[in-house]
């Protein structure tokens, strides 16, 4: 291109600034060996993007097709294998040298027959890895069942356990520079969740509030633009309250019902959920009596969430108060948050709940969705935190209480 | 509730309109089953989210936990399968008759060794259908190797097999009522890129362009409201146009460079994609020269889109475009497109490249993705199209060149 050096210099500085160190990956990378270590794998191959991307800092959504990043013991960095023309995502968007950007050739994506992952297995038979031990993320969201046979297939040799999430666990705990992105992503939420209650009226489309939502994600907060959420906003209406994951249509808001909302803000990947709950028009007592309670529940179960405590005191202290009050919550109260990508922005790890006798640690975030659904109605007002010693230190800052829009 | 009756009642109009008539499923039942019966399944269990919604219409973002619907050849209706909190979406958004919704227990979500497709195998074994060929959805995206393995271990006396993502194919010729969805999503899609179009200048951070997407995708247009869609916008800028699946930053468009835009309109979760290329200054004659080959190629591709002719014939013609003027598209120059949800909003059915031969017929709807990614930079502008007797019908009416933003 003849013509293109000046417009380059000026674009390729406009491609992709990293969130993180190399420092802070290299980290990363000490950790997840020596976990590695400690669980006996020789080699971890991680499909998760959030994974992906925590070791690496690959970016981008071509998580639609088998993509991976892979940990050996004896190898410094860790190696990316993906679609070909997404090779140069894995270039602009991490510190991996050329060698270790590994691509598949094109004419694999949906072959009826032949996987992308017979390529990844003759790659790992040609580094001598074929009789590893090779730890698999058995449950990530893309690993698919056809992902497994093609490359357990590929490696009769090797020694194939599911790796207990161990990358997940790994990112249990924030480092000083993710507590800085999750904060900047609880600030883009409390302004999501503003406009969204700011544009809720009887009458107005629900596609309406929702445009509203995805317009205040994306634009963020002064110095922190938004970043796309890993769940779509999610708006249930009346009797669909007592559901918590339907979707948003153009029909108008209804008068004297319930609306929920639950949205994240998301800032370079790290996610800050939160669930808040409007009536419009009077509400009933009943519904002003439980939406107190929940929130009452919410502030018990933060003053819990210290280092030292486990989950399950977290989800205890939140269901004593329900119960006092002739109530119960059935799911699990909360789970950890942070890197996420679609389709969930749970990490897949602790959750708050009984028997998760995790020792909370400060660092960790968690989202205590403190909701009650109920037969044919719902509500849920939750936090989304850090595990801090004074307690949980919530990440957004939205009205703690049943919104009514009268 | 002893106040909640009149609210009910509006709120319960609010929940959720159905789309499609249960005549309409009922035939999408019918056909399934035939296919099952040519492929020899007593049973297919379906995980893909947009099978699970042709299927029965069931809709909700829930698709993060272990969800499937059942389809067996001597059942009137499918069976629902999935969350104990997520019933109520099955009940609302589907015709399913109560006892066919199946909810698994709450303590098996993301449970360490247990797993809901346990409680799946035991309702298979209730049933008598232990000794069942069964076909499941091998790289359906949710189906993660943990779904196959505690289904097969349960089921240790089934035959299973991967069903060639059966009802994928089913889905490839859309009804009428599809159509009419798959053009409003049309309509939708070519107002956001307007919109996107109109926001791009030199110094606007990319993210304010991807809000008024957002914003312009969820508004939908008068009588169409938008659906949120399977794959967030992209916005590969400068250098990052040598990669299709870079997302938005924060950072500011530069000068004197490309921008290529993906988005998609969704209307009742049926997808029409759409991508244009931006030049951002005065385009350097070879981008422009390829830009023009790129919109000749697309021409003659869709002339070719009638029914009888082949997929491979529609690649055929882009791709002699493309060599008269020296250039060449590795990967596949398009896919099937219609009901979808994240991470993709192809049908992993058909793809137009060499050696597919599935015969077109009319109603069948694809993304033209006619891009050229050369080493430092690509140029993209596709057409979402219906196979008509007249060749392909475009679904989106946005500007068929590069657009130049001076």
């Amino acid at each position: 291109m003849h013509n293109m050096s000046e417009s380059e210099s000026s674009a390729q500085a406009a491609v992709y600034q990293k969130p993180f160190s190399r420092a802070e990956f290299a980290s990363r990378i000490g950790d997840t060996k020596r976990r590695m270590e400690k669980a006996g794998f020789d080699l971890i191959i991680c499909q998760d993007p959030a994974n992906m991307c925590w070791l690496t800092g690959f970016d981008g959504w071509s998580f639609y097709v088998p993509q991976c990043v892979l940990v050996h013991l004896e190898e410094e960095w860790p190696i990316w294998f993906g679609r070909a023309q997404d090779r140069n995502s894995a270039r602009f968007t991490t510190d991996l040298p050329d060698e270790n950007i590994l691509p598949f050739s094109e004419r694999l994506v949906q072959h009826p027959s032949e996987h992308p992952y017979d390529e990844l297995a003759a790659f790992i038979r040609k580094k001598g890895w074929e009789r590893a031990r090779i730890g698999v993320e058995m449950d990530a969201h893309y690993y698919t069942a056809r992902c497994h046979a093609h490359l357990t297939s590929g490696l009769p040799d090797a020694r194939f356990t599911g790796n207990g999430d161990l990358v997940n666990w790994a990112r249990l705990v924030k480092s000083p520079r993710e507590l800085e992105l999750m904060r900047e992503a609880g600030r883009i939420c409390t302004h999501a969740m503003n406009k969204a209650i700011a544009a809720i009226k009887p009458g107005v489309p629900q596609n309406r509030v929702i445009a509203e939502i995805y317009y205040a994600q994306t634009m963020g907060v002064p110095g922190a633009g938004g970043d796309y959420a890993a769940i779509c906003p999610l708006m249930p209406v009346g009797e669909g309250t007592s559901t918590p994951h339907l979707t948003f249509s153009d029909a108008a808001l209804p008068n004297n019902a319930l609306a929920m909302l639950e949205i994240a803000g998301a800032r370079r990947r790290y996610h800050a959920p939160l669930t808040r709950t409007i009536y419009l028009g009077r509400p009933p007592a009943e519904i002003a009596d439980v939406a107190k309670t929940v929130v009452e529940g919410v502030d018990a179960g933060l003053q819990m969430a210290k280092p030292g405590n486990t989950a399950e005191t977290v989800e205890a202290e939140w269901q004593a108060v329900l119960r006092r009050h002739g109530l119960k919550k059935e799911s699990r109260a909360g789970y950890s948050v942070g890197l996420a990508y679609p389709p969930d922005w749970g990490e897949r790890t602790v959750s708050l709940r009984p028997g998760d006798r995790t020792e909370l640690q400060a660092g960790m975030c968690f989202h205590l969705q403190s909701g009650v659904w109920l037969s044919d109605w719902g509500v849920a007002i939750s936090e989304s935190f850090i595990v801090t010693d004074k307690g949980g230190e919530r990440l957004c800052d939205a009205p703690r209480e049943l919104i009514v829009i009268d």
